[in-house]
């Protein structure tokens, strides 16, 4: 039996990391692993999704600075590492997250411009050594993937920022990927038909890897 | 004319800080400072009353970890600072704020065990130098202090804590206050005229050795 693994799905808002985090949960089964826990971030624990909302609401008279959102970003993640992650981890569930703190290097370090140091000792600090098994990150335009993400809601309060914050969110994510060896790049301009095949063929590849 | 300064009041449950708040807000007025603004953290702007109501909230299935408490803690401080603190002094008014980093040293970390290094480097990360010109803390028993707060109002979640969570708190806010130069410890162990007393003499002390 394989060891549970921590599988991260990155990417910009219309990447497809929601079709994506539901076609690996099911090649897992189809592969004998069913006990898979899949969650989001910020979210995916009552306290977290609390400070979820929070980081979306809009309000009247006061906006968010990029150091608080940075800090409740963490806030919701660590909730939902010690709460939810890890012990399941432990119990031998898989867990397929969409987003985990490669978001955070990408939005509030490339996209906002907090000194990347500050969110690398918030990492040390409060994740240790704790980083994902497998991360797939799905490169989109910011032009494509917002596109796609206006069709289906209208944007939120991060969604609305403009093209230049996600362009430089997604240098950031390329940069970062291309660096880290757990991470597998998928062009996410493609059709979601050819882009499924393509997570499915990776995951397939590196899943044949793991220690059995 | 005296450059305006930040001034914070700390201390347990039950230890006076409102009232010290509001006496002191008093005694400036009446040494001509009339530009006074009072804050409480967390809280004080939208954003950060949010994260207030947030930590203060019981969940059924869920509960705030002491690292989401700290990591929200800062949330809501530095949204404060940026927003309101920092603006004010660079227009010339005072700020008297009840409670700041001092708080997060005591609680999360006395009280609940943080490491302090962990506290310090995000004191260092988001807060840089800025420190109050002055603090006042008012010492209270756990015993004396709780009773106080439960007439008030039934306890909240932090309040419900138990008496060694308190004690250890106690203990950290006097240690580090021993150490400040900057700090004034008063006895609010005593009725609240006898205090409401040595915090004005002491201000007023305070006050005429400041660069006029």
């Amino acid at each position: 039996m394989i060891k549970s693994k921590f599988i991260v799905i990155e990417g910009l808002e219309g990447a497809g990391k929601t079709n994506a985090c539901i076609c690996i949960k099911n090649l897992l089964k189809k592969n004998s692993i069913k006990n898979v826990l899949l969650v989001r971030q910020p979210g995916s624990t009552p306290i977290a999704e609390d400070i979820r909302r929070l980081i979306k609401k809009k309000f009247n008279d006061d906006n968010l600075i990029k150091e608080t959102e940075l800090l409740l970003m963490y806030a919701a993640r660590i909730q939902l590492v010690e709460k939810k992650i890890k012990p399941a981890l432990k119990n031998g569930i898989w867990v397929i997250s969409d987003r985990h703190d490669l978001s955070s290097l990408a939005y509030q370090g490339g996209g906002l411009g907090i000194p990347k140091k500050i969110i690398y000792q918030l990492q040390s600090l409060f994740l240790n050594n704790f980083i994902p098994d497998l991360t797939i990150y799905l490169d989109v335009s910011p032009e494509i993937g917002l596109a796609r993400a206006l069709k289906r809601n209208p944007l939120d309060l991060i969604e609305s920022r403009s093209l230049f914050f996600f362009k430089k969110t997604r240098r950031c994510y390329l940069e970062k990927s291309k660096l880290d060896k757990k991470t597998i790049i998928i062009n996410a301009n493609l059709n979601i038909k050819k882009v499924t095949q393509n997570i499915t063929k990776k995951m397939l590849n590196w899943l044949n890897k793991q220690v059995i």
